[in-house]
């Protein structure tokens, strides 16, 4: 088994998405996929109020990196308007998902990923996002509502607690074994770590 | 032509100075190294007051990872008491020796390095610092008195201030024709550029 963290809104999160599975699959290992909500770690744990690239240089250069990544590992990149984009929604319509059906809820990261990173139609609301739950063949039947609900909220908050106690402060982080990877550079190091078990 | 840009407290610089020469001579490059303070540069542009190390989480998991890229690239570490360690002094010291001699401040460079994060045998002080220059055959008579001066604190502002100018926020930091790279962990993304002049 592999946990992959992620949160819909990073670039870096969608890049190790398009990879980890079969990274995963090359060392028999199967992916358990877990939303969580990064910019309240963020802020809880690193002290950021604002967006990474809202900084001075360091934000230069993530804007630049992102796109190279994105070249570097021959993965479409063509993002959608982030204030737009319906992120935290997702994050919870993840949840909702993955508690009926976790293979059909990384469906769903799929195409939400790929709709705000790739094809820049960001999912903007609930509506949008029951639509790619539809395409994605999830047996939600009202996203929407459950939307709108307390359930969904306390259960990311949930998931980005037991993200945290997990040792997860950033997007994407990677866990085998207890093991903890952060950052779509640290896989060539958590393919190494799988292949030799550990060093 | 490569730059490399450190500051002798962080142990992923270490790594990186262990690795850069050669990786810069397998593309027929030769390396300027540059030591810069980037504790003013962690304050004045990602506004963190305190090491990273001291956050929570993201500090657990870096004093973890420092080992473990150690025991990745097969690279002693066994640092000395980071509290007693004239880091700053040893910024200034570099430049003082590098505007007579670039080489001979490479060759300081590399003992400090290793006597803080190999041997746990930290310079303490200008006498320590002096020494090594004097082991490393440097033509700077009196080391201890010149990093009274104030020449030498301008001298390493100046080069924090080039270093920002550069794009640079973190350490390591290399810089390739312009295109800068953040982290030992992109060195290989480093290489891939020089092989391919970008992508």
């Amino acid at each position: 088994m592999l946990d992959f963290y992620f949160d819909f809104f990073s670039p870096y999160g969608y890049f190790g998405s398009t990879r980890i599975e079969a990274l995963a699959a090359r060392h028999g290992r199967q992916v358990r996929w877990h939303a969580f909500h990064m910019r309240s770690v963020m802020k809880d744990v690193l002290g950021l109020v604002q967006p990474l690239t809202a900084l001075p240089l360091k934000g230069d250069y993530i804007r630049k990196d992102i796109r190279r990544v994105a070249r570097w590992l021959d993965v479409p990149y063509a993002p959608g308007d982030a204030a737009a984009f319906a992120n935290v929604a997702a994050d919870r319509a993840f949840w909702l998902i993955h508690d009926v059906d976790a293979e059909a809820a990384k469906r769903f990261a799929v195409e939400v990923f790929r709709r705000h990173h790739a094809l820049g139609d960001s999912p903007r609301d609930e509506q949008a996002l029951m639509a790619i739950a539809v395409a994605t063949r999830s047996d939600v039947v009202d996203l929407p509502t459950l939307l709108q609900g307390q359930a969904c909220k306390d259960r990311l908050r949930q998931a980005t607690e037991a993200a945290m106690a997990a040792g997860v402060w950033g997007a994407p982080t990677f866990v085998a074994d207890g093991e903890v990877f952060w950052g779509v550079d640290r896989m060539p190091m958590l393919e190494h770590w799988l292949e030799r078990g550990g060093w």
